[in-house]
């Protein structure tokens, strides 16, 4: 906007982000560390399912389910917790975590501009769902009744959480999207709109799950009042 | 803020709304227009409970949960739902609804100012919680096995909702907030600190009565292979 302004590639143009310092890592450097640890990730939960012979952890679509949660808990605890914790400077900061999200926010300027909406949901994202994801693998891999209420819960408040994220900026007119399809579609787009649609699976699954267990309660129960009353 | 710009009640004082006009209520005309309306809500609701006997319905605890859905669906679908449509002019309607939320509004302006995640958060409580709690309220007088889920659902939504409200401003430090505690306390504290207090033990109720069933429905799949193994 003004030549006293330190210059930064972040939409609106007119945001002031002084303590700005462009990465060390180029988009190539950064994309290859997070989908290696993606990768690692995969692999790790993968193998991981196959100790196992329960039929919720066995089969691809279990295996899958496992692995989302696995690596949702890593997402949400450690990335998404880095930026809950470390926001205010995060513009200057060249940790490889802060490097990922410099990157991501050219399509989401938000992160840079610690907006007070984004900040509270990922920090409920990272510290409440962060570790309820992993509670919800840990349940699913020892077949623990609490599995679907756990997978129930999470799935609806990721589901919000991606639903306001989406939305309170789109309603704007996305003025803190770069415009480049290349980050509005593939960053702001593809990276968020997997926890809109395999929530919404799971919450289907979760809701199957316990309305035929709470049904076989709800009968039993009107049972048992029919035989103390004939008694 | 300038002599330009038409003076209002609301914080921050710079705030320009230059559609207002002042409500023709008093804000004891006001609270006494919706008190009325929720003292109806509340006769009515009770009365209903005591049409039937389920035990899911009959008791204090019962009816109060029961009055609780019915007053969020009522709360949700029309006060909200009026802001999530008519947001953009709201400063300058002088309806009964509108009138209760310039009122209302000086405890919080993000409501005159078309805020974009109070408007999404409002949207989704009006039209997404407001027929989910009327649902519950109907489940809960049937005693359908469906209760329980939609109960989480709803109150997890509600709590979540609630809790990014509060935080999103007291993390800038409310400057959307009249800091009279007449307004602070009564109207944005009181008023929403139900929605923290209510979902919270609702949800308590319901994971409870989940877990019960489901792990009944575990136990029972075990049982089933163990019986199909030996034969």
């Amino acid at each position: 906007m003004t030549a006293t302004h330190t210059p930064h590639p972040y939409y609106p143009l007119d945001l002031i982000l002084d303590h700005y310092v462009p990465n060390t890592y180029s988009m190539a450097d950064t994309l290859t560390l997070l989908f290696s640890t993606f990768g690692a990730i995969t692999v790790g939960s993968i193998a991981l399912s196959y100790q196992k012979r329960n039929t919720t952890i066995r089969g691809l679509g279990n295996q899958l389910t496992f692995l989302w949660f696995v690596m949702c808990g890593f997402i949400h605890f450690f990335l998404e917790g880095y930026f809950g914790i470390y926001h205010r400077t995060l513009a200057g900061d060249q940790s490889p975590l802060a490097q990922v999200w410099k990157e991501y926010s050219l399509s989401d300027s938000r992160y840079l501009s610690s907006d007070s909406f984004v900040l509270i949901m990922e920090r409920i994202t990272a510290f409440a769902w962060g570790p309820l994801a992993f509670f919800t693998a840990y349940a699913m891999y020892h077949n623990r009744p609490s599995r679907h209420i756990a997978q129930l819960i999470i799935s609806l408040g990721q589901l919000y959480g991606c639903v306001l994220y989406y939305a309170t900026t789109m309603v704007e007119g996305s003025p803190h999207c770069d415009p480049h399809p290349y980050y509005y579609y593939f960053y702001f787009g593809f990276f968020n709109i997997f926890w809109m649609i395999v929530p919404s699976i799971l919450m289907h699954n979760s809701v199957k799950n316990l309305y035929r267990a709470m049904k076989v309660a709800v009968e039993a129960e009107k049972e048992s009042k029919k035989v103390k009353k004939s008694k």
